[in-house]
């Protein structure tokens, strides 16, 4: 075999940057795959516009079924991120026998079980590395380096918008609109953030991180989701206070055979390693029964980390086409056969630590009725920060408290939030204060 | 294909984890292998101790050449340390066509290329990623995570012993002795922990991160190898004072087409995530031109651990012969045929940049005369500190330099040194501040 045809469909940023290392780091690919790759055709909806990189003259084309169609590329590409036409393209590759190397974390989130019975069908690879943590190789991590091994419990900062945002927060006590505003002028946050803000991307690749260690499939719906607008630097620094850094984590915990999914702003101990994690990096801190405590740590998106990862997964695809085979098979659909629905832990059941700001006016006797509420829902206190008054008769009271049930938290806010005193909702944040 | 036979060949601590694992977690290793792996032998000269874990009758036998000729072995896990036996026990595995899964750095650093060649001839696998970082999937990281980019550093702590004592002397402000016993008690260092200490067992495993990273075999003698033997107290509580923490790191870099490979404490800035990785923690920070920094991390030694790891490639094997191909090939070997010998940079003519604690006597102008002969030598100081005495008549004075040549730095110790005045040989660390 002297050389693996490639098709690649969406020349965007991540399209740019694959094209770019394929040329740069030719001999390195070559050399590591045992084969040429050979970049055959890119499909685009714009031929046009000039990407920084050498395309050959007739390369770029604007139907991607001509991709679909050429026997001679073994592999496709898809880059067109969504739903909709990059699951036409992935399954059309599919059904024509060719492997996919895909970025796309919504795609197989929504379509993963579709996609996966598919290929398992037709006997081709699907790679997907790129899909979560950008250049970190997470999937291969838990995919294969974790096999043998019980996954007990996931926490990830695998947001890189929300994770710079927080970061920016933190460090310069900035509100999050202000943040944001300068996010999108620098472009490390899109015109419309609302999927990395509001944790909807860290859902999706929640996704897919649980259906590798627990073989599972979730849906994106069973997820709990909390985004990171909400949140004031007065929070930061109260956390600060009190030893904790506040990050957007997606969680995964099996707990007696049913399991927790949840993303959402949660205060960590400043001294763990996941709070060091910062701007646009990302982090994937897993616990195994056996492994203990690992993390990999990298940048989590952008042109040429995504790229790399993307490509690698073209190389092993191309290393086992070399040895007469499409690679080690899928581990996801390996699993498929045995993928089933499990049982979600509701929300209500989780137990956790939490961290409660009230905005309640300076009167005697105001703690002793909130604590009153929280002790009647079975709630106890572990410290409490009462501030001078930032405005006239307003004063934040700040709380964090032992481990206590959702359900009885919300009943307790419930209940004090509707009281007269209380002058603003009450903040509620989820403490991590026993991570493995 | 029912079930893919296993031969274990060592049964000490991390053999007895195999056997444990295997038993343990059945289900998901066939789940996810997509085949029982069936242990059919394990060999080790002692067949008659209680490991703890239930062992069949007549599985366990003292003559590791039964477990070659058996033909329903198709996977060899050598586990017996050392390079003589381990190496004939190997070879006489791959010569067998069968496959090998071993944790053993030191035979892959010496007898690398002899094993990887028989490999490729026979067609058969041997993987080895419970060889590096125990737990840490850093193998599978760098042969296919990281393959498309070109990797220019890597700055590892791959010694879990040494950074246990190091951890220990920095909590504890306790001596290098001191520790290494009560860590010899409690079983996290060996009896003769000489190669932990002294370094060579981080060059040999940085042996092995070459050949993968960088395409090069490197032997053993071309590592620079300082070890943590000679570092005190005061100099951990100096390093603190200018904000950095000591690690034993393993370092190798490419330099203008050489590679700088050496293994030595050095400083780190105590803010870096590397600086956090305590205990008997491990962590691999590696800078690629594309991927940029990343990190894994996670524990680098004992039982379960490292026993998962070696169950992990087992599996990986196992995924492949169930597909009829013995799995993606070997990295190592696939790199092996391009595998040259390179440049190594000498370490005269490393840069660094330099902590240096001299012992002179308290008198006017000491510290003038060494500032003199470090700017003889072209070496500039960028920070200064003059404690009061701690015995009569002598004070340790601390320097901090910009970066300078190893060569220089050593012609005007040399000179320091050699001078009446001063009445120790002055300690010398290497700083690196500019981590990428």
């Amino acid at each position: 075999m002297k050389s693996v045809g490639i098709g690649l469909v969406g020349f965007g940023v991540i399209g740019t940057g694959v094209v770019r290392l394929l040329s740069s780091n030719a001999s390195i690919i070559k050399e590591r795959a045992g084969v040429t790759l050979s970049l055959r055709r890119i499909a685009d909806i714009d031929t046009r516009r000039d990407r920084g990189v050498p395309v050959e003259k007739g390369l770029l084309i604007d139907d991607y079924r001509k991709i679909l169609d050429d026997d001679d590329i073994r592999v496709v590409i898809e880059l067109v991120g969504g739903t909709t036409v990059a699951r036409e393209i992935v399954l059309g590759a599919i059904e024509r026998g060719k492997h996919v190397v895909t970025a796309n974390k919504a795609l197989l989130a929504v379509h993963g079980k579709e996609i996966f019975d598919a290929a398992e069908k037709q006997g081709v690879a699907v790679r997907f590395e790129a899909s979560v943590g950008g250049g970190i190789p997470i999937i291969r991590a838990v995919q294969e380096g974790f096999a043998s091994d019980r996954i007990e419990s996931m926490h990830g900062i695998i947001n890189g918008t929300s994770n710079y945002i927080l970061t920016e927060m933190t460090a310069r006590g900035r509100s999050f609109k202000e943040v944001l505003k300068k996010a999108q002028e620098k472009g490390f946050a899109e015109a419309d953030p609302t999927f990395d803000v509001d944790g909807t991307d860290a859902a999706h690749k929640l996704c897919i991180l649980c259906a590798l260690s627990f073989g599972y499939y979730i849906e994106l719906d069973q997820i709990y989701r909390e985004g990171i607008d909400r949140l004031t630097p007065a929070d930061i620094d109260f956390a600060r206070e009190f030893g904790f850094t506040i990050k957007l984590l997606a969680i995964a915990r099996e707990h007696e055979g049913t399991i927790e999914v949840r993303v959402h702003p949660t205060m960590i101990p400043s001294s763990h390693l996941l709070a060091t994690v910062d701007g646009a990096y990302n982090a994937i801190y897993i616990h195994g029964a056996s492994v203990g405590s690992s993390m990999l740590y990298g940048l989590g998106a952008g042109e040429m980390p995504t790229a790399s990862a993307v490509l690698s997964d073209a190389m092993d695809i191309a290393r086992g086409l070399v040895r007469g085979s499409p690679g080690r098979g899928n581990a996801l659909s390996v699993h498929n056969r045995f993928l089933g629905s499990t049982q979600i832990r509701p929300m209500d059941e989780i137990e956790s630590r939490y961290y409660l700001r009230f905005t309640a006016p300076d009167r005697p006797g105001v703690l002793s009725r909130i604590a009153g509420v929280l002790g009647d829902h079975d709630i106890s206190i572990s410290r409490v920060i009462q501030k001078g008054r930032e405005r006239p008769g307003s004063v934040p009271v700040v709380i964090m408290t032992h481990a206590a049930r959702e359900k009885d938290m919300r009943a307790a806010l419930m209940r004090i939030d509707g009281s007269k005193e209380v002058q603003a909702p009450t903040q509620m944040i989820r403490i991590a204060s026993n991570l493995p």
